[in-house]
Order: structure tokens, then sequence, then C-alpha cells
């Protein structure tokens, strides 16, 4: 009898459903649109109906030990409650976990979608055998997770490792959350799309003036990738400031590894070698050999192979 | 039998010595000054002297379990190694725990200083209780430890929880680190006298300009609770950027509490209460009432009281 995880991550375009075995590896998986737009019941429903499909192609020799949800932040882990997630608007406070528990008839976990990312590496990807990491997904937001000691660190409410949320300038770009110069508001994806337009704005000389749909973050990845000098220096100074965040982390967690994930990380090295000399140049100098900076290896599945690890974890 | 542990506190100025037991109580403690321009040899010797005076003292009902050092940072907690502490110039790298460990043949255990105040204040003083929290130190440096879970957090180097690095105004007053706008550049002891002397030389209104030695802190301090406004303005701003750093560890670590020790914290309410505003002001909404601040109750014992909990913990 192999033990399973039913892993289940509620995104902010789909829910995906997956049946993962306890080396990471996911046996079969599906997914649909989220719309979150209709609120948490239906959508509630929507996962529901995707398990059920997953369990019910399930063979006889599949035990399946729980089910893990990966789900967009604030998350009250002790509780299993969602908690007014800014990427899921109209959503307030849901007890996911008790619902979902509720329907299948399985013991339920929840965690922050970012910080099961983190868990996913950890166990089974970039950052397998290395016990004090930090995880940091730069994509439509800036989330991660922290890994200190084999453990992940998820704090006294569960709001720990909000890394996109690191004020690096004061009077810097304003973040979707109000404040100004946050990392999320200088490096996510949307940031590095709005410098790119300024650019092309500016009459800068760059591949990206013949875009002819809005300019997103993978144009300038992929402008870059050929050769785009200024698409190149956008790139790096999205990289100068994750450096500088990693900078700060380091002298928190002295952590032995950074894994960047999200979309943006599919820039490579024109990303992580701007964001590793920042790192390097910011940093005390007995930090300066005590951590390496890699990409992430799971890409889309991070939080779903981090939801099974968790369920894992909780039944030992 | 009770069962005790030998502190010793390796500082800049003073080396200390106690017998504590498993509840947090000093039973008897001697000092002397370090003279740390000697060299680690002299020094070390002058510890081990205080060493044997105290366990010379010993009763027969006192059962040493072992030594916790707390040392300057930074430490290598796994090999017990010094590492070219900026607090104790000339040292290099010194095995300070096997030296001690060989010389009074007991088990040493070795720890950052401020780190293990952190734990002294978790297991004896304002932190009762709580599983989740970070100390702060504001002295002649800003330093600190953090408990996740009810553990203190070394990281993978011994290095982690520097929180008088965290930099805060890009291009702000020179650190002794070398990097600009570093928490510790701008709300430490000597960064609040620089202000006060700053203020006297531009001729401000204050009581400040009366005092016949170089400004210190404490006079700062001493002024502001007789009611100078603008040694409670130099108070305030200190107490702004110690709350904005607070603010940034809230999102990092999710603590329930925040202890502040250190000299400078006997400005009480005048450097906490803008620290308080400044904290809620500059975290997300889902933070704002997740923790309190509050003074650290051991004093000049936190380290020595947490260097005693070390080997309680580390015997078990």
């Amino acid at each position: 009898m192999t033990r399973y995880a039913l892993a289940l991550d509620l995104g902010g375009t789909h829910v995906r459903a997956a049946v993962v075995d306890e080396h990471g590896h996911v046996l079969r998986a599906v997914r649909t649109r989220t719309h979150a737009e209709q609120g948490p019941d239906a959508v509630i429903e929507r996962m529901l109906a995707l398990a059920r499909q997953i369990l019910e192609q399930r063979s006889e020799d599949e035990r399946i030990l729980g089910v893990g949800v990966a789900a967009p932040g604030p998350v009250d882990v002790a509780s299993g409650m969602v908690m007014h997630p800014p990427n899921l608007p109209g959503w307030g406070t849901v007890p996911l976990a008790d619902l979902i528990s509720r329907s299948l008839d399985v013991p339920v976990w929840l965690g922050n979608d970012a910080n099961l990312a983190a868990l996913g590496e950890h166990r089974f990807g970039a950052g397998r055998g290395v016990a004090h990491l930090i995880y940091i997904t730069v994509s439509t937001g800036i989330g991660g997770g922290i890994i200190v000691d084999n453990r992940l660190l998820v704090g006294a409410h569960g709001l720990a490792a909000e890394v996109g949320h690191m004020p690096l300038v004061p009077e810097g770009p304003l973040c979707g959350c109000g404040h100004r110069g946050h990392l999320e508001a200088i490096a996510s994806g949307p940031s590095i799309a709005r410098e790119a337009q300024a650019a092309v704005a500016r009459g800068w000389k760059t591949s990206l003036a013949k875009v002819d749909h809005p300019l997103r973050a993978e144009d300038v990845v992929a402008a870059a990738r050929d050769g785009d000098q200024v698409a190149r220096e956008i790139l790096a100074r999205a990289g100068e400031f994750l450096g500088r965040g990693m900078a700060l982390l380091a002298h928190l967690f002295d952590p032995q590894r950074f894994v960047i994930g999200g979309g943006v990380s599919n820039a490579g090295d024109l990303l992580l070698e701007p964001a590793r000399a920042a790192a390097r140049r910011h940093v005390l100098p007995a930090y300066r050999d005590t951590f390496d900076v890699v990409r992430a290896q799971l890409g889309d599945d991070a939080g779903l192979v981090g939801a099974a690890a968790l369920v894992f974890d909780m039944v030992g």
C-alpha cells in the first residue's frame, strides 16, 4: 500500500488538484478556472468536484492520508481559515479546511501558498537537504516561505515570511498594500512591466517599443534574452533590489540558500546575477560566503507538492 | 540536589560569572574589567579565574551541569568559536568553548550575547510563555535575539537575528559596519547622543546645552524625563525608526511580542510609544493587533541567565 496525499491549490486564476506520493511525484492532476468573482461557495464547490473526480480515479492500493490545501495568504494555519485574501476579493473569513474536511470526510491541513511552495522546494526541489533556506517567488506579487532548521516558519498567527513587503526605498513606488517602496512594488512582474512601459514612453531604443499588446514581464524577459539592453537593465534593477532584500534576510535568518521561483525567475541569471552581486555588496563581511542563490525547480507544482508535504509532515 | 549552571558573560567592558538555578535566579555573581586590549589569552585567563573563584564557593548540594558563555557576535555556535568580534578588536578566531571546557573540565556551550539575552527574557523575564518573540537591545549597538516556537533562532552559522543592521534609510547616517542607514546608525545610544550634540550645535533651546561633558544617550533620556522638548523629539525619532524596524520584523516573523532592552530602553514610553505607533503605521492591516511591545525585565542579567538557560536546554 503506497501512501499518498491529495493536494489542492487555490490560485487566483486556477484551482488545481493532484494526487502526490511521498517522493513528491504528481501521480495525476486536474485543473479548472477559479472564477473567484463568483465568491467562495461556488469556488469551493468547484474545488470539491475536482477533488472527488481525482479520488474516483483511485486504484485499490492508493491510500490517501489526507488533504493539503495551498491558499492565498493570509491564512490562519491553526484554525484552517482563509483570512480576507487580497487575491480573492470579497472572500472575507472562510473556514476552508473545515468545509473540505466535512465534505470529503478526510483530515485537511491548510497553508499559505508561498509558504507551501517553500516547503515543496525544500522537500523535493532546489532546497533538498538544506536545513535553512528562504524561498522567494517573484510573480504578480512577491511572496515567500522560510525554512528554519528543516521546519516551515509560520509564526504566531500563520503570517510569517511576508517577504514582498520589506520596505527598501522609503519614498519608492506605491505598493498594492498602500505603503511605498516595498520589494513587491519594485521587483514584481507588474513593476517590471511598468518600468518597461515607462522606458518605451521615454523613447528609449528598445525592441519593447514594437510589442503590440500591453507590456508584461514576460516580454521584458524575452527581449532581454534576445540581447535588448534596455530590457536587461530593467531586469538588473529588479535583481538589484531583490538582492538588497536577500541581504536583509541573510542578516535576520542566516540561511544557506535562497531559492527564487515565480514567473519572473524564468529570466535566470539576467535577474539572479545582479541579485547575487547586490546581496554580497549589502551584507556584513561575516555573511559574504554563507549562502548561495539558485532557481526553483518545481515551477507551478511547488505549491501542490508542498501541500502534499504538509500532509506527510502532519501524519508523520 | 539542586541543578545549577555556571554562566559567563564576556562583555566589552566587564567579564562576569554567576551561578544560576533552573528558575533563572542568580545565586552569586562576580565581575571584573575585561581589558580587551590585552588580547584573548589574558582575558580568558581572567574569565577562568572568575569561574574558579565562584566554583570554589560551591556548597555540597550544588550540582553544576555545565557552563554557558555569552560572547559578542559573530559566534559559531556549533564549534564554540568567537569569530572576529567587532567589540573585541584584534581577537580573530578564538575557540572559546574549547579553552574553557579543557580548563574547567565541564561541558561548555557558547552563544551570541544578544541571542542569549533573548533566551533569558523568554525563559525568565518579559517573554515568559510567549512562543514567538523578538528581543531588541538598544545600547552602544543594536542587537537582538529571536524566539520561534519557543526555540532560539541561530541560523545555519549562528549569525541570525542581526536586527541592528536592517537598512531603513538608503542614504542615511553611516553605520559602524560601513553601510548606511541601518537601524543601529539611527537609534543606538551613540546615534541619539550625536543627534543631541547636533541640536545643541544648532542652538536649539534645550537643557542639554548646559551638560558639561560629551553628551551621552543617558543625558538625553534624563532631559526628556524632565520635560525637555528637544530631548523628547530626539527619542521619539529613534523610536519611530525602531518601530519601522519592528514592522519589518513583524512581516517576516509574525511574533506575539517585542521585548526591548538595553540602556536606551530606560527611556520607557518616551521611546516605546513612538515605536508602537510607527510599527502599527507600517504593517499591513492583518498584523496590526498581532503583537505588543514591552520593556525587558532582566536588565544587565539577561545575557547571564540566558547563558544558563542554554545549559539547561542542552542538558535537557
